[in-house]
């Protein structure tokens, strides 16, 4: 991540300010507002606003007049309550804005989620920045045998290299060819005095998917938990799991309660069907139950013997 | 609007928070956060919470690092363009959250808005406060001849007395048997000791549409001002107007800059279609311009001409 | 349910369409199509128009070229994966339409539901039908002692016949003063001809919760199997879970494989935490687990023990 | 665009399907349903399913019983009121869905619009086709000096071959590159059989953002008619105007009414703010007017004048 010092001095001035509010405060969070903190090779995450706090969550919740508090121990108590039963309406009432920095085939999966309001820098405006994400070594892997969309081993030695040299030396052609057509340097600087520049439109199309690209994010604490339920899970992404990740420290910041409680219920549940439910009763029980008597497939079989961790048990 | 005690010294307690920031604030909006603001004979509208000023919705168009101001003309000038484009994005990075006690058939009305946050006072599981509406004598309207979906002339004398006399006395009665299925007064007081009392939820369907109701309502700048042209216009029913206004004063000293474009570009403002520019071309050059040739419909022709104010044109 | 004769006519002629198409057909849904469902005393669903059926949900989840289906059982392990896994965006390949009159303490519930599309009949234009829900005896219940929000006991004898009496007057006397300030029976007629008559957007402000009202409502598949969980449930009060039980109807009309997967996978299914599953884990290998050292709150043990029938564990 | 014989096959059997069905039909769309229509050098629009037609506007209007239809003219004058007063619940009630295959910079502009259904291709699931988009040569355009995010003049000669040139290089560079740290080709084969195939969710990042993808995207009317209106405008970007020509065509066979009030009220429309309007009256009593006495910006007065084809006036 780089940072010109023009863009650290407006991150530095943002930090300096000190408002008064009669509104609810998150003094944990206040602590990192507007830093840049990195996240893979040259993206970042910058909270840079945010409203509400758990105690926001339980004045909806109860249609308050006041502040929603009455004792930490019943708020915690009510905002378990709901997690646990899926309410989400007063989780709406929390609202949080980042800024990110991201490749753009990161921003492609992210953007999926559509109950959030987003700005991104403008490709047919502006120039993007010189900057494509190369993954480390130790994140190269293969295509998994078992899961048709995931990794599996990872690659290593002469392999690796290879792969890593093709990646930077493609998306640095890319980019100077980029910078040809525009006819035009990412400094600013003119390359043919004699020669029009391509509608930066168009030469954006030159780039490849790992460009870095950057936008304005927000949403509110339900949406924030559901988008952080599927990508901060071991079944996304790495890439997009890195921002979760630093994402969900945010989170611990912000609304501690509210964490404590998304990573007891949500995070690592699991979801049992009424027949997934019968089985456990009848193990449980110590009754005979075994994948023939299930009225289970295969595949649920294994799915609900593999999440309990009855290896011993997968047909 | 009848505050209780508890309720007055909840929101007091609010009001004087004064907690160290980093955040942009609004410091005309400060001044009346928490504040019930009267709205009709019961309801108000409070200002809870919001996040963000004008300089966010600079901030956010350009992607920037910093504050989004660089100077208030160019900022204002940017807010401008945005607004008479229709740019919604930038918009959206503001958000707003109020408390509001409204009557049931205003809440109606309201809640056809989508994208925003909702949390209502449940009826299920509390019994809902002794207030109803009443309109204001000078409010009794007859249905409109020529506008199907609206007020005309104002009833008055005997007549505006025989109907408040009925909107009185049922909401009164009404209210009264549904204590009394209750078998619970709405000070918590029980009527017959030998009875049980009628489940809320079904005790609820006896009341009025003029009862009040009250919920957290929070949404993002651009929904406000989709909210705000529909429902301060003077085709919006009046009791759901009152409570508009009250919040165009609200976003005015939240967010001035774009309040002041708001206010030139959206209210007041009228679309014109191809067929309607090529009619005032002509009227302008001063050409021969009628109803005839100018291949709009009878209603067409007569809401152009009327917007105007060509009166004598009307057909 | 009454419908006039111009009514009845108008569904005929829908029914006795029979148009071609090259669009998948659901022919089980098309035999009900437009048919007015009685629920409740007076309300109704109709089905009015639907787009896909289950090989359009297997179609987008390959972005196939084709009509879908491989094979029956493929498509059907598929869908019960998607299922199984929460994934969303196949299931929103198809949509349904239905016309509802319904009473409004239950189209407010109902209108929650944000991600849907309605229409509803207006009162600002219209006067309201003549027809109030009054709940059958068997229905009236009391507040429950352990549920707050839900219902207990039946009310019977005595009490119940008053109950009734009280709705039925009220909803009588209030809809009288409505045509009363409206000047104008439901049936068109004028009462007085001296007199205007009030605004219609005003006089409905006297009608009771229970009166009827109707709606267009339009969802796709996977926002409609949501709203079936949530109101089809046995939590959800009976006027609503009412007309969700009809809708489960259609749906196995319509989308068979994609109603089983629904019925085995989210209708009583139950989100397990992590510490819930540590808690059965131990329990199914016969090692000590009690409340004590489980690390749940009281209220999660007992959640947890009830949900699995374990009734001599609670606490 | 090249389709290969297997999918010729598929669409061919939707094609000849012939079913019976009671809703209501929209004949012009059914006779170019599921066809491929070519959009670029690569891509296509195919119409895949649609729900209701101009009726289905008109039923939701009056909320009706019936197939809303009463006369022609009759429901013709309530669409197009509906459409100038900018009504949507009605237009949402049809709903439409294509399947189609675009450039991945078009497909980053078309996902903005998030009230919509997308399913698209995975290339973490796999392999991407191996076709980029490379623009015609008259399409190919300098950077524009007064519109900062559109394109100028048309660069030809020698250096629209270089541009040419290099977009093919490097996207056929790059997908090789692709293929190669795949270990597998397109078409399925193995490259090295002693190597590992990279992830696919890895390795997809190394190609160029006019690589074509494809979706599943369905929407309803009033949705589709914004996603117009801004798409075939002037001002959006020639490449995703194509498609939005080619959709405005399906909208014309699909809603036809719909489709004229469209073109009249919402196509080459203009907003004319409360000021705006004032400088126009006066312009048509043939009063005194001009900039310095008008309280517009420089800028408002010029978009003003510009929109009427006022040359002359322009600042």
């Amino acid at each position: 991540m780089t940072l010109s010092e023009q863009q650290k001095k407006e991150i530095l001035e943002q930090q300096l300010q000190q408002n008064p509010t009669k509104r609810v405060t998150a003094p944990e969070l206040e602590k990192i507002l507007y830093e840049a903190i990195p996240v893979l090779d040259h993206g970042f995450v910058r909270i840079v606003d945010y409203m509400g706090d758990d105690s926001s969550v339980v004045q909806a919740a109860r249609v308050s007049y006041g502040k929603g508090t009455k004792k930490i121990s019943t708020d915690s108590g009510l905002i378990k309550y709901l997690m646990r039963h899926r309410h989400s309406t007063p989780f709406e009432m929390c609202e949080i804005k980042y800024h990110v920095k991201l490749p753009i085939f990161v921003a492609r999966q992210w953007i999926r989620h559509r109950t959030a309001n987003v700005n991104e820098y403008s490709a047919r405006y502006s120039i993007l920045d010189k900057e494509f994400y190369l993954p480390s070594k130790e994140n190269l892997a293969a295509q998994s045998a078992s899961n048709r969309q995931g990794r599996g081993e990872v690659i290593n030695g002469k392999q690796a290299d290879n792969i890593l040299n093709i990646l930077k030396k493609d998306a640095e052609q890319t980019y100077t060819d980029y910078e040809l057509m525009l006819n035009e340097k990412y400094d600013g600087s003119t390359i043919n005095k004699n020669n029009k520049g391509l509608a930066r439109e168009l030469a954006r199309m030159n780039l490849t998917l790992n460009t870095y690209t950057q936008w304005y994010w927000k949403t509110d604490l339900f949406n924030l938990l559901n988008f952080l339920s599927l990508r901060a899970d071991s079944h996304a992404q790495y890439e997009i799991r890195a921002y979760a990740n630093v994402m969900i420290d945010s989170l611990k910041r912000w609304v501690p309660i509210t964490f404590e409680a998304f990573m007891d219920y949500r995070m690592g549940s699991m979801e049992l069907s009424a027949k997934g439910k019968a089985v456990i009763q009848k193990m449980i029980k110590g009754e005979n139950c075994n994948f023939e008597t299930s009225k289970l497939s295969k595949r649920e079989w294994n799915e609900l013997m593999e999440s309990f961790g009855f290896k011993e048990q997968l047909k």
